[in-house]
């Protein structure tokens, strides 16, 4: 199978940033084949299987999310503005309604989302990750799956850190797969023991898969390691051996100097979630210096009910109006920096940028156009610019994952988005009516 | 002319807040004739001209957009990341090349992307109004549309402060019209001499139209007030008696106690920019004590180049993040609240909220529905939370000003949208030219 790209305005990210005014892609398989100016084209439109105009288009790497859960799709636009919801509303629902069943169509229905919003590849943090990677495997795509490890009972397991035992299986079942990474995912250093943060960190050393944590994103979680260790999170884990470039460690809002090094020497790659951050009154994660230590920072959209929709699109906007307002600079964070850390910089953080994040011949072809002829979208002086303080999820038209088509005009290609959704909705009665006594 | 919008999930934004889960509506002419629960409706469906079925929408009244510059669509995306844009892009560009007919073009591109996007009310501060007022005629929105004065020649005028000459013949031209509101529109207290300040606004008293002007926005304003003057901007305009409540205020980023106490005596309502504010790193108003205060507070975009987007579900969901963020407290400006600024509250502000800002048995009949059928809104525990946390102006399936249908299903009823690019980008030769030789 061979595809032809042509006419589109294409955003490589790859180390020059090179860009491509009308520009032409061939797609080999799951592979970039060439990509270049479309005035350089030998080939003949006949040589290929399919052509895609791409005029009045803007071409990227397929965007990262380095950070979400995609069995929470229930969860959404349920008690957006309560103090403390994670213990009042997310917990106690959890484990009242969580099935095997509402987290995999709930995964169906999310990755949806994230496709038609030009996600094509994420990184998970959920319970039942077993059926969350069927889910994925069957909407073909590319995912870090983590199964979570709590100190307490939850839906998918009767014992506190139920979920190291859960990760022995699941991992090796899903280690040779094509698109998915199994992983081990420990919800947060103060809702772990020291224990069970060990045992996950070796499972993952073990098996060669990464893993993945809240980190220093609670005000208490601060407070707990500051009493009991007279320490940081990220000093105590490093104490205690779990850090490594396997770790993906999701907003990391409060970091001292001494922690900004430490990641830097441990080799973690951190998941910035500004829209949750925010959201919630957490705070803004020093993303500028951890960029100026080459810290890899990717963008995270964290789950639907905390960011509250599953695209970068939103989360980019709040990245340069965040930051530029914080630091007192309109300059600072340009529109490229940010797109790159929804691409490239975020394949980085998941150890994949040999793999994805950039149009390069050889890498995988995860391909996303966004059309430039909504109201929204004109004129355009500046592709980063228009990506960055214009587009939103609507505007993505196509979408390729690993070769294979997933998005073409703004629809699902092997799915029926209705169906999904009632499906999703149907498993959610049970979940509904508990949630509207809790709220 | 009598049309039933039915079955949808009305939320009227009246002074209780009024909900209908299922509600109907009903419009004759340009009112509002009736409101309420689908299951109280007397009347049969034949008895209209045109049923409209709102399932899987939330009915809501036409947002207001407090400031814009319509002229100002062909300026996206151009030098966003730019130091000092103001005076390094914006203002040589529109001496050079903005004229009368790129301002008209522009300004039907710019109130149909508002359309699209639920806009159905917008204050204006351009030059040219004249075409602008004609633009807005022709698209049929309402409008408060002020014409700028600035201590410079500008695009339409020779002279220093020019602009109070245009008014006087452009006020009372177009005084009478059913939807549009002249203004005038003084650019800023440090763009002006005090003489020029006191001649707008007694202009503006004379016809008892509006005024708007930016205020307390940009530091150097801030320090040549307190070095000339030492006052703020808001004391220097009191103490020369130009407050008053026909000011829309724009902005108010660095105001003291004493200015909002200022402000509030006066009757001023302040058009909050968070957008514009927070990308050009400018700071973030005190809206919090603003409101306390009861000063009237709404949203606006700011122009196409600093917001980027004509539309305010962008702004709704800065807001949240940013007074979230800012006063550490995610359960302050509920979702609730922040559709109020967008609606009621913006009213208050343009002095319109006799006529339009929630849906009242008697009001002037400029209404959205917004779908819920898209990836992003589902499931909706909130609708308000829906609005401001998942939705985009792509959500926006229809719209009526004044009781005529401008958008439905998400298509321009009267106007081709490729048309109108077409048209602008026609006009934008020359500035396209001259826009990539200055960046
Ligand atoms: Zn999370
Ligand atoms: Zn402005």
């Amino acid at each position: 199978m061979k595809t032809l790209i042509k006419n589109s305005h294409i955003l490589t990210m790859d180390e020059k940033r090179t860009e491509y005014s009308e520009g032409y892609l061939i797609i080999e398989d799951r592979i970039i084949l060439e990509i270049g100016s479309y005035d350089q084209l030998i080939q003949k439109e006949i040589d290929f299987d399919e052509v895609i105009d791409g005029h009045h288009t803007i071409t990227i790497p397929g965007m990262i999310n380095t950070h979400t859960h995609i069995g929470m799709i229930p969860f959404r636009s349920l008690g957006d503005d309560c103090p403390d919801r994670l213990h009042r509303v997310l917990f106690p629902l959890e484990i009242a309604c969580m099935t095997k069943e509402l987290a995999y169509h709930s995964g169906k229905y999310a990755i949806a989302e994230m496709q038609l919003a030009g996600i094509t590849t994420f990184t998970d943090m959920y319970y039942f990750e077993d059926a969350l990677a069927q889910a994925t495997d069957e909407m073909k795509s590319r995912a870090i799956l983590g199964e979570t490890v709590v100190d307490f009972p939850t839906c998918d397991t009767p014992i506190a850190h139920g979920g190291i035992d859960y990760a022995k299986k699941f991992i090796p079942k899903w280690l040779n797969h094509e698109l998915i990474t199994p992983a081990i995912a420990p919800h947060a250093p103060n809702t772990n023991d020291p224990e069970s943060l060990k045992a996950a960190a070796a499972l993952a050393e073990e098996y060669g898969v990464p893993m993945t944590m809240h980190i220093a994103e609670m005000d208490y979680e601060m407070n707990h390691f500051s009493e009991k260790y007279n320490a940081t999170p990220i000093a105590f884990l490093q104490s205690i051996g779990v850090l490594s470039p396997r770790l993906i460690a999701a907003h990391c809002i409060h970091l001292s100097d001494q922690d900004l090094q430490i990641l830097k020497k441990e080799g973690v790659g951190v998941a910035h979630c500004i829209g949750a951050n925010t959201k919630s009154a957490k705070g803004i994660a020093r993303i500028k210096d951890m960029l100026e230590l080459s810290i890899p920072v990717g963008l995270g959209t964290d789950g639907p009910s905390s960011g509250n929709t599953l695209d970068l699109f939103t989360q980019m906007k709040l990245v340069a109006n965040f930051h530029k307002t914080n630091l007192h600079d309109r300059s600072i964070f340009p529109a490229k920096e940010i797109v790159a850390m929804a691409t490239i910089e975020g394949a980085k953080v998941l150890n994949m940028a040999n793999q994805i994040g950039s149009l390069e011949v050889g890498k995988r072809a995860d391909i996303v156009l966004v059309e430039t002829t909504s109201v929204n979208m004109f004129p355009i002086f500046d592709a980063y610019a228009a990506l960055v303080y214009s587009a939103n999820a609507s505007n993505v038209q196509d979408a390729f994952i690993n070769g294979t088509s997933v998005v073409r005009n703004k629809k699902l290609v092997n799915n029926d988005l209705s169906a999904l959704r009632s499906n999703l909705a149907a498993e959610m009665t049970f979940f509904s009516k508990k949630a509207k006594e809790l709220t």
